[in-house]
Formats: C-alpha cells, sequence, structure tokens
C-alpha cells in the first residue's frame, strides 16, 4: 500500500509537468505553424517600412508610424491601447551630403553620411588635412600638435573574427561615440569615422555620438563607408598631406512630443502581472528602419495578435510595447520605466527584439540564476525550431531602464552575420528582410510569451 | 603507493583528450580566425559565379569551369590534382520560353521555364484548357476522361509549416520530378508544375525531371512561378474553360565528355585513408549556381587551401572533389565511387556541401552508431561557433553512391530558411550569398576535415 500511494505520488509530481510539456509543444508548434502559413509579420513590416518609411524621432514620419501603429492595434482589438507621451530630440539631416578626398589637385568624391547628433559643417564645408588613428590612445600620443586644425580620421574596423558580429562592433563604435569629443580635446576641427559595418562597401552606416561636451568644442562627424575608408587609408600612404573635404547641413532642433504605443491583452488569472515584449519604433533616416527595428516592433504587434488568432487567453498580461526613440536619446525606455515605478506596475518579465529579423538562435537573460534556470527548463521545448542558445546576456537598451525596478530581462538572439550589413545605413530595408526568418523569430517570441503568461518566472 | 600510481594512470587516461582537446580548439579557432579575416571562400565563389557563370552539364561554361577549378587546385599547389573523366547528359534549354493565360480574348503573359529534361513543345507551342490537381491520386481520380488532350497543372505548394524547408521541398518535389510521366498516363498533352520554391514571387524554378517512359508519350513540362501559380488558380475559379499556352524549345543534345575535378592534400602518417570533401560542379542555368552548388564546391577547395596556408599536415589524406552532373544525372558522382572501387581506395569518410552557403548549423550523419558518437563527442568543439546540431541525417547526392562501399557520410547542414528562395531560379546569384555566413560554413567544413584526418572515424 505504501508502495502504491508513493508510486502514485511518484506519479502525479513526475507525470503532471511532462503533460504539461506535451500540451505546451502542441501549443508552440501551433504558434510556428499559424505564424509560417498564415503570420502577417512580413506584410506589417513591408507596411511600415514603405507606406511610412524612415522614423527618426522628431520626424513627420515617426509621429506617422505612432498612428499607425495604433490604429493597428485598435483594429486587432488589444483589450487596451494606448499611448505614452515623451519629449525626444529632433536631430536632422538636411541635404544629402558631399565629400571629397583632394590630392595633386585631383579629387575623388566618396560616400559619408552624418553622425547622428553631430552639428553641421557651415554651408561651406571643412576641407583640411587629414590624421588617421586606430585608437584614442594613439590619438592621444599625436597630441595637439599633430592633430590641431585637422580632420581626425578614425578607421579601426570592426573585428572580422569574432563570431558574434554584435561583439565586433563593440569593440569598434566608440569611435562613433566619442570620436567627435576626443578628437575635439586635441584641436581637431572634424572627425571621419570608418563605418561600424563588417561588409566592404559603399555604403556609410549612421549611429548616435555621446552628446558633445560643452567644455570642447563642436566639432563635425561624418561616417565614411568601409570601402572609402581603406581607399582613403591607402592613398594617405602614397599622398600623406592629401586633404579631405565634406560638407553636411545636419543640425539639432528643439524637442518634439512623441509617444511610445503600448498595447496588451489582459492576463484571465493574473492580470495584474505584466509581461513586456517590444522594440523601437523610431529609426534611422537612411534607409527603411527594417532590421533595426522595424522588425523588433512588427514582430511584438504580431506576437499579440497570433496569440488573439489562436484563441490563447494567457493567464498573466501581455504588453507590447513599441519604444520612441532609442536611436538617439532612449527617452522613451526610461520614460516607459518611470511610468512603470511611477503606476506601480508589476512587470514579471521584459523581452526585446532589437537585433534584427534574422534566424532566430536563442533567448539572451539577465536575471538572477533561479529565474534563468526556469526558462532554461523550457529548452526542449524550443529544440524543434533550432532554438538552442540561452546563455546570460543583456535585454536590450528600451527595456534597461526597467532593470532598476528589478524586472528580468530577456533578449531575442537572432543570427548575427548579416545585421551590420544593414544596421544604420541605406541597406535597411524591407528587401534585405527574408519572410520566413522574421517569422521564425515572430514565433519563437510568441512562445515564449506564451510558457511566461502560463508559469510566470 | 597504489594510490599515487592509479592516481597518475587516472590523469593519463583523462587528462590527455583534454589536452588534445585544448589544442584542436586553438586550432579550428585559427580555421575559423583565418576564414573570417583572410578567407577566400567568397572571392573564389564571386569569380566562378561572375567569371564563368552557370554551368549546366555538357555546356561550354561547365568545361571552362573545370579548366578553372584544376588551374585553381594547381595554382594553391595540392600535392595531386586530376580529372576524371565522365560522359554526362547534354540538356539544352533553347530560346527563352514563352507564356500565356488566355482568356475572353484576353491574355496575360506569365513566367516559366522548361524543367530538366523535358522536350520542346514545338515551335508552335501548345494551347490548351487546364486541369488543376494537387496530387497523382486526385489526377487518377479525373482519369482520361477528364485530362485527355489537356495540360495538367500541378499546384501543390510547398508546406510552409515545415521547419526545416528541405522536408517543405520533400512533400512537393515528386510534381516535379514525376508530373509528366503521371500525367501521359492520362492522355495529357503536357504540365505546368508550381514551382518548388516557399516565397511567393515571380521566378519560375526549374529542375530535374525523372526520365520519360518509353511506353507513354513524351510531353513538354515547364514550371510556372509561384505568383502565376496563384494568379492560374484564381483564374480558373472564375474562368474554368481559359486556356494555356506555351512555348519551349528545348532538347536533348548526345551526351557530353566531362569530367569530375580532382584535388588532394596527402596525409602524413596514413596516406591511403581518404577523407573526401565535395559538392557540384555543375549547376542550372538560370542563375550562377550560387548556392546551388557554387558554395559547396568553393567551400571545398577553399578548405584544403586554408589548411595550407595555416601549415596544417593532415594525418590522412584529404581530398577536395568536384563533382559534374549532380542536378540532371549525377554521372559524377556514379563514376567517382565506380573508380574508388575499382582503384581499391580506402574513403573513411565523405563529406558534401550541397545545401548552400547559409550559416552553419551543424552536420547530418549517415554511419553506423559508434562513428556517429566519435563524431559527436567533438560537439564542444563547434559550440562556440553556434554549430551545436549533430543529426543522423543522409549524407548528399554525390557521395551517395559511395555508400555501397561502406563509406560513412556527412552532410554540412545550413540553416535552410532561405534556401528555396534562390534554388534552381534566376536569384541564385552571388548577391544572394553573404560573404561571412559562407565564411563560417567554410571553417565548419574544414575543422570537420581536421578532426577527420587527426582521429579517423
Amino acid at each position: 500500500m505504501k508502495r502504491t500511494i508513493f508510486f502514485i505520488l511518484f506519479l502525479s509530481v513526475s507525470i503532471a509537468p511532462l503533460f504539461a510539456q506535451k500540451n505546451d509543444s502542441t501549443i508552440i508548434r501551433s504558434i510556428f505553424e499559424q505564424e509560417l502559413s498564415k503570420g502577417k509579420a512580413y506584410e506589417l513590416l513591408t507596411r511600415l517600412c514603405t507606406d511610412i518609411g524612415p522614423r527618426l524621432s522628431g520626424s513627420d514620419n515617426a509621429a506617422r508610424s505612432v498612428e499607425w501603429c495604433k490604429k493597428m492595434m485598435e483594429n486587432y482589438e488589444f483589450d487596451r491601447v494606448f499611448l505614452q507621451e515623451v519629449m525626444v530630440p529632433h536631430w536632422v539631416r538636411g541635404e544629402k551630403e558631399k565629400a571629397n578626398i583632394i590630392y595633386n589637385n585631383k579629387s575623388i568624391d566618396v560616400p559619408v553620411c552624418a553622425l547622428g547628433g553631430s552639428v553641421g559643417t557651415g554651408k561651406l564645408g571643412l576641407r583640411s588635412q587629414v590624421i588617421e588613428v586606430k585608437t584614442f590612445e594613439e590619438l592621444a600620443t599625436l597630441g595637439r600638435k599633430k592633430v590641431a586644425g585637422k580632420l581626425v580620421f578614425f578607421n579601426r574596423p570592426m573585428d572580422p573574427t569574432k563570431i558574434n558580429t554584435f561583439e565586433a562592433y563593440g569593440g569598434a563604435v566608440n569611435q562613433r561615440g566619442s570620436g567627435a569629443v576626443e578628437a575635439a580635446k586635441y584641436g581637431a576641427i572634424g572627425v571621419i569615422v570608418r563605418s561600424m559595418t563588417l561588409a566592404s562597401d559603399d555604403y556609410p552606416h549612421t549611429g548616435a555620438m555621446r552628446p558633445y561636451v560643452d567644455s570642447l568644442p563642436k566639432i563635425p562627424a561624418c561616417a565614411i563607408s568601409t570601402n572609402a575608408a581603406d581607399l582613403l587609408s591607402a592613398m594617405m600612404k602614397s599622398n600623406p598631406d592629401l586633404e579631405f573635404y565634406f560638407k553636411m547641413s545636419c543640425e539639432t532642433l528643439p524637442d518634439v512630443k512623441s509617444y511610445n504605443v503600448v498595447g496588451e491583452i489582459k492576463g484571465t488569472e493574473l492580470p495584474d502581472e505584466i509581461i513586456v515584449v517590444g522594440g523601437h519604433l523610431d529609426s534611422w533616416d537612411l534607409g527603411q528602419g527594417a532590421h533595426d527595428d522595424g522588425a523588433g516592433v512588427m514582430q511584438s504587434l504580431e506576437a499579440l495578435r497570433l496569440l488573439k488568432s489562436l484563441n490563447i487567453r494567457p493567464k498573466r498580461t501581455i504588453r507590447a510595447v513599441m519604444f520612441m526613440n532609442e536611436e538617439n536619446g532612449l527617452r522613451g525606455g526610461i520614460k516607459y520605466a518611470e511610468l512603470a515605478k511611477a503606476n506601480k506596475d508589476n512587470h514579471i518579465a521584459a523581452i526585446e527584439s532589437d537585433e534584427g529579423g534574422f534566424v532566430p538562435r536563442g533567448f539572451g537573460m539577465d536575471m538572477p540564476i533561479d529565474k534563468m534556470e526556469k526558462i532554461r527548463s523550457w529548452k526542449k521545448l524550443f529544440e524543434p525550431y533550432g532554438i538552442l542558445q540561452f546563455p546570460a546576456g543583456h535585454g536590450g537598451a528600451d527595456i534597461g531602464p526597467l532593470k532598476e525596478q528589478g524586472v528580468p530581462q530577456i533578449s531575442l538572439i537572432p543570427d548575427s552575420q548579416r545585421y551590420f550589413d544593414f544596421h544604420h545605413a541605406a541597406t535597411d530595408k524591407i528587401l534585405g528582410v527574408n519572410k520566413r526568418e522574421l517569422e521564425m523569430g515572430t514565433a519563437a517570441l510568441t512562445s515564449l510569451l506564451y510558457l511566461l503568461s502560463e508559469y510566470g518566472l
């Protein structure tokens, strides 16, 4: 008798989760099948990219994208749709930039673009000799004597031997972020930064600079395509006195009122426990903001639509957030966390998709180890979809400000190999997004949302 | 004393493989770093695709590609470079095909292409009513009465809910392979086959038909783009009597002499144990044969060059084989196995790369379980590169004939999501290949070759 009871107890303990996982695996299968056969992620992203286009904070397009996303959420009859007002920076590129390498009375046009936040060059542009460096240390060693009055050319490539391209980006991006401030310390009059990409091509990649420092002159900064960076570097070897000319009419206008767009499906059992999924609605202005981060916001919107279309009523509340102004201010992410704190919202997890619409490989996690292990216990459920990686990592920029409130952070990890071919460049258009890859990422996100809403964290 | 000896024994047993793996992991790291920073896979593939172009068996381009590959192998000073003569089929497409949907005295042009091996339509083309079916069973049910004198339209799509797109392909490709023979049984005068792709676009995808059967009329077969297939199907609902017209001038010419191209690095310790790595040099004629299978052959060539450039002298012989005529005959693969048997070559493993130049996810294996487990014991070495899948599976078409001789079969498994966007279509050009993804696959192959040459199987 004892043994029987023990056996029954054993059964109920060991088989219950087995049944749950079996049921979960069926639901996750239906999520993938629905998205891959009748999903709307790609159609939504196509509309965002082509009907609206690039959506830099403060622009008319950004305002239109807010309205459109709100309308789509309402059309899909989410339980609650609302905007969160936030003031955002308003930097504008102005006319298309021009640049030349000038040597021996000849001149070669090269593709450049202003870095986000840069001042312009004035109508006449800037022309001067060039000092090429790879690091800030090298710049410091050259010192004011060699640098003053010149243009500093930061030409340290992203390291192609890094398997994760974000690591390669992390190893080079300080040139873009801090190059202008560092060069100004030594009297440089402008900076040229090698584009943050592993591709050899003719597209300059923009991106935010860190704010200028009041104590130093604000000098203009442009990105140059990798091919042109290689050309400039090679030419400087035979013509060390060559000059570089560039003209940019970018400027920073007064802040503009904008919004985060929020839509949610109320939880049936624990509506006060909130799970956030999101990306950023703003984008750089050169392409269409397809991978960065139209993909993430449309995946988040689609995740909620998909759950509804499958009649999956989550136990906990699931909220899609389209953050405004990740690219040059993070004002939306900060505002969201501020309001969450003021409203005493109970966020049990936040997921960000902001690494492109590529095939999903896993989820990165920044949370206490026991919570991480809980998510890892779902690994088997993701295996059939090639989603195998569950490393400790970070969440994402927009959900970052929630971390202070102890909200566990999760990032969707898509394959990173192609991301920097598109990132912040004119190439970031819907044409560069593969429909199935985007759908696979959407289904991965939706499946994780389902599990989190079912079991909490 | 006893304990000490035991301890030493224990150490020598348990740490030796640990050291080996540490050394192996350093070598594999150097393989990846070298390919990602100074690799030539992409440059080689670009030359094959643009200097030579499509390479259908029997064509002048195929002959040029043989010469070029041999020359490259000689330039790289492989220990032995040779050709294996083989007679191959010579099917030619002729003039670009034409097709229209004709209804109510109106006509719409639609994109079609002849299937490989099809007869032509004659100069006047073929025009008739259309019968749409999804399966051969449906066709049989309709029977001769409904089918005779008409064009059969096979319109079963690849199943988008399959995660592995090769599975979706496997579920639809019998329409292309056997459609003409099946339709001829019921008196059809031609067939139209929905293209084998998951994309909705305007590119017809060609591919081989199974040989005609002598007892049945040989009827012409074309592939139609998926968009046009959907259009045709939709129009037939409102115009069941519409007609379809197509004209193709393809034909089969006498067999042509061609070659497999073989290059090898001799093993330093066990030169008689051979490891083959290969892909097929021939390609369909509509694109440039970039993913299918320029990628595989250039990866194989590059793998040997890479080992040499790193001064890795393999213990066993490594042989790169560029098989001729995989697409429409497999004559090269069959010839290679024939010669291996005649020469009593000792092949310890054969690896095929013929699933595109995408990011590598793992290796499929067809071999006894103990050998599979040996390869799986190297899993940890591949983990840092996101190569995590080591399933039982098949090797590949070209190495298939070696199976009879008991040669263990391995396939490189790249991510499959985008493959059928390109497969056998005009889109299969170098532009669709990502440099880093191709390099990652190359380094994966090279690493496995290194391990096999070091430890055997």
